[in-house]
């Protein structure tokens, strides 16, 4: 048994859509967030300046007495690749959710959905195996974090079909059977996709995925809690701790939080 | 005379709109850029951050021997409002877009749009003087700078006829005669605005207006150039150079610069 906290982080607060997974599949597990709300978006910057963030973010979070870490970050995991600078059991999301893909599909092909910095590492068709058993079509949808951030999810909205079309117009040509939300803020489109995919289509939220994988982790390594009343989630964030709690109902819903705030220069000075 | 360079920061590439303006006027002029890409955008970050995002940047650029600030970012010019930390000569876009608007409108309806904290600072309407002799509608539109940075601007394009109507129908209601497009990222939007506003409609560019008041001043202080030959420009991103250079040509044209990069770490230790 193993009582420590089980650290998750992302860019903003689309890793809250795996908090919220781990919440309701182990409810008496202590979560610690962490959000860089002050750098978000990570997508649309370079390799180089996400590997950096990470590198921090993965310091800050290894230092709050976790016991896993989970990128919960389509595009810090998948500039990381096999190389994590990380001490502890860590998960991202790309292996989750292409084991999770490879898994449902029936015609084998599988769309992949991403920030730019995610598609342009190819990491998602490397997992999968692109080009042997499985075809992959892959696309960037640099503006799905900026909508989700500012609400435009509902999938009666012009911009949203317009979006979502525009995007996803490759993978339903190609004919996939299966689509990775390979970002964590994606969920949050997920009945727009849906309406315009088809309801044959399955959805892998990646964020979803890495939960259950890290949570199967957890229980082989006989490492769950042994608590018997309910876990506690307690966030950290790099801007407002007001702003993040008022957004994060968007993401997570009621369940109850604390937030705390951690400085840039906090941050910066942690991989050092 | 005063052969020193021109500073001007953005959070990201706006502010190349006033480097642009700024050439074209002044063709002779250094000018020295900071666009942090690495943390962009900053409007829809807390008032805090963005105080202290501006105070890194302020003291980065002050250090490269320039002759005056210009904060071509209607985010941190509001936010700064009177008290700025940097004892150069200093111009925000905020005042000099207010007094471009006031000199321009027939029917004293002003139409403001910015970043959302922008629009929630009050800086344009207090530097107008909203409800005396003219009226003020101010509206947040968050979505404009993520559709510019990924080349969202066609006016032809729904999604662009759509996000401009929802943010600006206020604005076109309350029948302004003058839209000051208060973030230096709107001007790219500006043939779409134009079309949804009507030709009538006068628009004002922030950025622009602050290289001219900027030079107005350097003119009647005796502070410009007497360099002979066309004067260079020299850009700091704490983002790749590379992107930075390729994407600069969509907001700048094929001006020749040289860009540099100047590491987060390296910003954040700016301000003490």
């Amino acid at each position: 048994m193993n009582n420590r906290s089980i650290g998750i982080f992302d860019s903003g607060l689309g890793g809250l859509t795996c908090v919220s997974e781990m919440h309701k599949l182990a409810p008496r597990e202590n979560i610690i967030y962490f959000g860089d709300t002050a750098r978000v978006p990570y997508g649309t910057r370079s390799r180089e300046t996400i590997l950096e963030y990470a590198a921090q973010d993965i310091a800050l979070i290894s230092d709050k007495d976790v016991k896993v870490v989970i990128a919960a970050c389509g595009t810090v995991s998948s500039a990381l690749g096999d190389s994590v600078p990380c001490d502890l059991p860590f998960f991202g999301v790309v292996y989750p959710a292409a084991n999770a893909a490879v898994r449902m599909t029936r015609n084998h092909i599988i769309g992949i959905t991403g920030t730019p910095a995610t598609v342009k590492s190819g990491a998602y068709e490397r997992a999968i195996g692109n080009g042997s058993t499985y075809r992959c079509v892959s696309v960037a949808c640099p503006l799905f974090v900026p909508m989700v951030e500012n609400g435009i999810t509902d999938p009666r909205d012009t911009v949203v079909r317009s979006m979502v079309e525009r995007y996803l117009a490759p993978i339903k040509e190609h004919g996939a059977d299966t689509v990775i939300l390979g970002c964590t803020h994606y969920p949050h489109l997920e009945e727009a996709i849906r309406e315009y995919m088809g309801d044959d289509v399955v959805l892998v939220s990646s964020g979803a995925a890495a939960a259950s994988e890290a949570l199967a982790f957890l229980g082989e390594t006989n490492a769950l809690t042994d608590r018997e009343q309910e876990g506690s989630i307690i966030c950290y964030t790099t801007d407002s701790p007001e702003m993040f709690y008022d957004n994060a109902h968007r993401f997570i819903g009621d369940i109850p939080m604390t937030v705390k705030k951690i400085t840039v220069e906090q941050l910066v000075g942690k991989d050092h």
